[in-house]
């Protein structure tokens, strides 16, 4: 693909071009980072970013750059095809779209593909090898299950979801529009739930079930768990990262980003926008407020008010961590001093 | 089921009726926690549950109450069928089974599993499509293999164990009677033990085997070592969560409860009734006495007597940790005090 | 296999035999620890093993033991077969090798693998029932492949790999000789990678691939992403444990080891030899030199030296950590005497 054609795209993306220059017009295959790009590869740079200084040297062949005067002049300066984003990140993902186009995979249904009783596939499904569906399933038109995958009885997948190789969804799981799922996730599990008793433990039957709302993303090898009764539930546009646990009865608000390896325990409930970094842990029944950023290794045992960034175990403000965190380093020395005081007060 | 009838099954199981009220005898389809219930759900409290309040407001059908006298008067105030119950979440737990009766499936092969040599299948048996059982295995009666399940060589299943979608058993395991291991669980892969020699790491052979005893319950996506030499075993009625790891040649006692997450490092032992919280990790060889509880996050790197109640890394006494936790939010102040400490009693 | 064919096999090792006694020359059929070890059975002790006192005790038919003079005197006394190596444990995991020597698997291909278009299959590749192989791979000779693996499009896999059961491989991925990938893991699965827009997080496509070099190992349930753009890279024998998480663009050095549930954020890069224990988080971009070891449960956020030995969040000096440590439990005695010096000194 041309510069010059990905320009013309890029006009009708929402990372807002501003300005260009075509250059010799390259042909471009793929994108890079500003030290590895070839020749025929396209890279970008955003404010801040610390590789600024290395965009004299780059041997990319077209750049995205945000609006910033002294870029564009290096830019010139080398002969670099560039163009001006406002949000160059935003349109560096819109090229590598351009650059790569999914391939349509659709229509075909596998003859190793084993249908239960009462199936009914939307138009253009793509079923791959050794599929499993169970009975009374519901798989909407476009959605594409690849190799492996696992469908209890009683699921629905709407329209254009996507589900990776050998990931298992459970029965009454609910799937709506446009959502991913990673290989070897399991949706729709049975939750942890178990009573004590003077015999062991008594299993709690867990019959409710899992709901992910439209553009939710699971990440690979990550587990969603049913609930006793009532429902667990992504909310639309949430974006799940690998080997996260999310225990039965949780409840996120829409457009959450959650790190790999989180635990959210049974119950919890997440606001809109929440951001949960990696290995964050989240307690029974929490609520965590609207945009809440938590940052990694957090363990969050109490409810948190809206727009608090958090850190730390028990989780407290960030701020107040980090100095808490620098303090800590000094324990050592603290506990000297107060020997010495208490020796001179003594006296 | 109408209500009255779901009382005469309640009569039957531990959970301890001691009087009961019917009124309209309401048809329940289901269970529902007391701010979601419908006119066709059971629902129930249990002592200190903060809903309390909220019984003269709920709309289920019908609830399981523990003995006391205010909760009785407002259920009768508001017409709602009601039973009292020594251990109401047990008798809530025993109503779900009642409700939801597991569909038996049993002696079904289906036509596309794969069986090696020599496979002694028992009675009633279930296999689930594309399932693959290795030579030499044995899988007794009434026990539930879902779709996709791997099983290698030389693997025993005892009797009524039940085997989720995509789960794999390692050679030599022996599972024994009512064990359930949910989907993608890894039972007896191999242990994680290399020499250092001056050409890196040596593999160390994993000659060893996994056993779970009777009633253990493996989650989502667990995975569970075999040892180089010897066994790694998982003690009867252990309940084991999601995403756990358990290290080469582990033992844990009877009825232990591990939650998401956790990690146990190799020759670590746990005894009687011990219960982990989410995202604990257990150091090499530690012990760990009988119902020891670990509250999330804890390292436990040295041993642990029984009866402990154990926070932090390295984990100490919940309740130091507490205060610990406590102080530790104040860290920046007492380094102010005592740099104010230090200019006085330098005067 | 007698002690005296097992002494002349080690002579052809790396574990530097220096003397031994066949005593009565006993068949071994298998490996064991001191306490648990049969007349059958070979065991080991190492220098500062807590089980030395046990020798005089075990029933084990022969041991390898360190160059000490009281363990042979030992040994002598009980008539005891015995083997003096300068690396007993490495004598011990190429005597477990000896005993349970590897069946061969190979040339087999399952009636119910499934190939794509143009699949290349080498010299004695063995696939297992189940497998789907996507177009445009290559296996190379000798490799082994398990049940249910499923391999998407344009995938190497070199010569003497052994992939286990209902593990995933995504599209061009190299996994290069002699890899082991266990159970469940997943090669090559799209990064994390979001664009926050006003409309939600904007999906960043993953064009980038991973390479895993010679004689690297993957964990059971480890996932391994690929990036938008360049590689993510596993270093020449480097061991990965398992559940583990390794972001996109990771570069790992050769012969590192990383613990289970060991998380590594997008970017972050090891040198070689780097030890990370269990439950490890590396954040971000971090640089971590060589030989460095991190300990349980670490947080690693910014850039660490080579041969540090680090712990805590955020991760210090252990020798440091370990002193905080000590007195963070003195937390509450600290804010005591602060309280008290600031009642004298205010008089």
């Amino acid at each position: 693909m041309h510069f010059s054609e990905l320009i013309k795209s890029l006009q009708t993306g929402n990372a807002e071009l501003e300005d260009y220059q075509v250059c010799n017009d390259p042909e471009l295959s793929s994108g890079a980072s500003l030290e590895k790009a070839h020749s025929n590869q396209l890279t970008f740079l955003e404010v801040g970013n610390q590789l600024v200084s290395k965009l004299s040297k780059t041997q990319a062949g077209a750049i995205l750059i945000p609006p910033r005067e002294e870029l564009i002049k290096q830019a010139k300066k080398i002969n670099l095809p560039w163009a001006v984003l406002k949000n160059p990140r935003l349109g560096f993902a819109e090229s590598l779209g351009y650059l790569h186009p999914k391939i349509k995979i659709s229509g075909q249904i596998h003859p190793t593909a084993v249908l239960g009783d009462n199936v009914i596939l939307g138009k253009d499904v793509y079923l791959g090898a050794n599929v499993c569906i169970g009975d009374n399933c519901e798989i909407r038109a476009n959605s594409i299950i690849h190799p492996g995958v696992m469908i209890y009885d009683n699921v629905l997948i709407e329209k254009e979801c996507e589900l990776h190789a050998n990931c298992v969804i459970h029965a009454f799981s609910i799937i709506n529009k446009k959502c991913i799922i990673n290989s070897n996730a399991v949706i729709g599990s049975e939750g942890f739930g178990f009573v004590p008793t003077k015999n062991g433990w008594y299993k709690m039957p867990q019959t409710g079930i899992v709901v992910l709302e439209e553009e939710v993303e699971i990440g690979t090898g990550t587990t969603i768990d049913r609930p006793s009764v009532g429902e667990t539930r992504i909310g639309q546009g949430t974006k799940i990262d690998n080997l996260v646990q999310i225990g039965h009865g949780v409840i996120t608000g829409k457009d959450c980003a959650i790190a790999a390896q989180v635990g959210i325990a049974g119950g919890a409930q997440l606001g809109n926008g929440v951001i949960l970094a990696g290995q964050v842990g989240v307690g029974n029944r929490v609520k965590i407020g609207d945009h809440v950023i938590a940052s990694s290794k957090s363990g969050i045992n109490s409810d948190i008010a809206p727009n608090q960034v958090v850190s730390g175990f028990p989780a407290i403000p960030n701020k107040l961590w980090l100095r808490c965190s620098a303090s800590f380093k000094k324990l050592p020395e603290i506990t000297k001093a107060i020997r010495e005081l208490n020796r001179l007060t003594s006296n």
